[in-house]
């Protein structure tokens, strides 16, 4: 079954793809065997961040365009924030990407974010290396920047993108210096704004290889994403970078951070609070009650 | 080894009983053996709490003094927030405590809180349940009240006691909400500041039926900690309270948490981040490598 599944997959099977993105993020049975099959991928994953209101759902937009005017595939994740003062202008963005829910060769999923840590999502990395396992070209990963969610996302992707907007010229102090450290890539959008050009200037000049993790200048690059201007230079910025080679040193964190919750999750699944509880109010009407020789004798190791 | 330290604990070795909290307190192996070992035990556990300020180590050294006057035995833990601001006050509270450092039937041990989520210590209740195991006719708790510690000390104490201060008389609106729940009794400390009377009053009627957990009424009793009036009456509220029985709704939860993560802990004993970081670093150089293969074959269930 799960091998049947995986070639509908790796073939570009699109209603495969959306099932088994379900599975895992439902955790039904049996969907870590799926996992356990998934060849190596060298599809690139580009992380497209930033503060609220920079236009990172545009900007997608107009990125999907150009993929897909050259004839590529892609996939997108889009990680929603679950606060609820955000859910407006989320909506719009969904809206405003829906013309390509039904292009055949783009697909789309969104993700509302789960648990109080504000990290991405629980399961993004098992979607996102489903996702790199399917025929896309490009796998791309949208979210706000905030918090966990950009160490994540600089775990997770081969060029992190960070949004950003010339609201004030001289403003760049303020920026959050999470952005500045794990961007490979910027993208000052809303370049029509007057102060735009000066903005990025002083961006590229606060990009000192004292904010670099990588061994490499990070570019600045100007676009509009509603006006459909800068859009293919930084299609072609992306792919330079990637074909520079991507050595990402903050991967192996994000992977042992997850390997460490995944053995936890096996270790721990048959030892829920609730019934820990029920069974303890259970034993300790006995008189003798001990909790450590009642986690020996219940749970031995 | 255990069973002779426990024969030690048991019959009021305070030298013992220091060496098995500090086994306890840096996690040495074996330590769990000697807490399986603990029988059933019905001394009495105080928790002390409050804001900042409010006068709680002033209070304890006073209930201190009251239950040696009466030939009583009383082992102390002072769990000190991490907080390099409060570290002033603190130092002060231990320097005033002191006196009884070297008396023969007082123990008194203080914490640091650790880790980042704020409860009050790690092995709080490895520690408190070594002490009940100890010839003392109380143990006692005190700690600031905040966040986390709050419901863990409601869970840990038989009797909770919370104690605040006259600042104003209609203040209490902005008493914190956590610290009204968890009280089985509140002591209105610094009585002889003008308003006292009125702000005992007001917090009487603020508890109504509405704020309790546990189905009795909440004494609010007036007391000086520093002029050493109402301390006796303050013991005898405590005796009476225990002797009217107690049940703690809380307790079940903190088991059951604590449980779990002795459980996870015990679990996870040969999973360390670095190490999985290390691991994954030399696999992944591999092309074919899997994370959820990986983890499978070296972590297996």
């Amino acid at each position: 079954m799960w091998q049947q599944y995986l070639q509908e997959i790796i073939t570009g099977n699109i209603k495969t793809l959306a099932r088994a993105i379900s599975l895992v993020e439902n955790e039904i049975a049996g969907h870590e065997e799926l996992l356990k099959l998934l060849p190596p991928s060298n599809t690139p994953l580009i992380g497209i961040t930033g503060p609220p209101g920079a236009g990172k759902s545009t900007l997608v937009d107009a990125l999907i365009e150009a993929i897909v005017r050259e004839g590529g595939k892609v996939g997108i994740v889009c990680v929603d924030p679950s606060s609820p003062f955000n859910l407006g202008a989320l909506l719009g963005d969904r809206i405003r990407m829906s013309s390509w829910y039904t292009h055949p060769s783009v697909f789309i999923r969104s993700l509302a974010t789960r648990g109080a840590m504000g990290g991405l999502h629980p399961q993004i990395m098992q979607i996102t290396d489903l996702m790199k396992g399917a025929a896309f070209d490009y796998v791309i990963v949208e979210t706000v920047g905030v918090g966990q969610s950009e160490i994540e996302i600089a775990g997770l992707a081969d060029i992190t993108t960070v949004v950003v907007v010339p609201e004030a010229g001289d403003d760049i102090q303020s920026m959050k210096a999470g952005l500045m450290e794990i961007a490979d890539l910027f993208v000052v959008n809303k370049s029509d704004r007057p102060g735009a050009e000066a903005f990025a200037a002083n961006l590229r000049k606060m990009l000192s290889p004292a904010f670099r993790v990588r061994n490499a200048e990070v570019p600045v690059l100007l676009a509009s994403a509603s006006g459909r201007t800068g859009i293919s230079e930084l299609l072609n910025e992306i792919k330079s970078l990637l074909s520079a080679g991507v050595s990402n040193p903050r991967r192996y964190w994000l992977l042992a951070d997850k390997a460490w919750h995944l053995i936890q999750q096996q270790r721990m699944k048959n030892v829920g609070k609730d019934h820990l509880q029920e069974q303890i109010k259970m034993q300790s009407s006995d008189a003798g009650f001990n909790l450590y020789r009642f986690i020996a004798d219940y749970y031995p190791t």
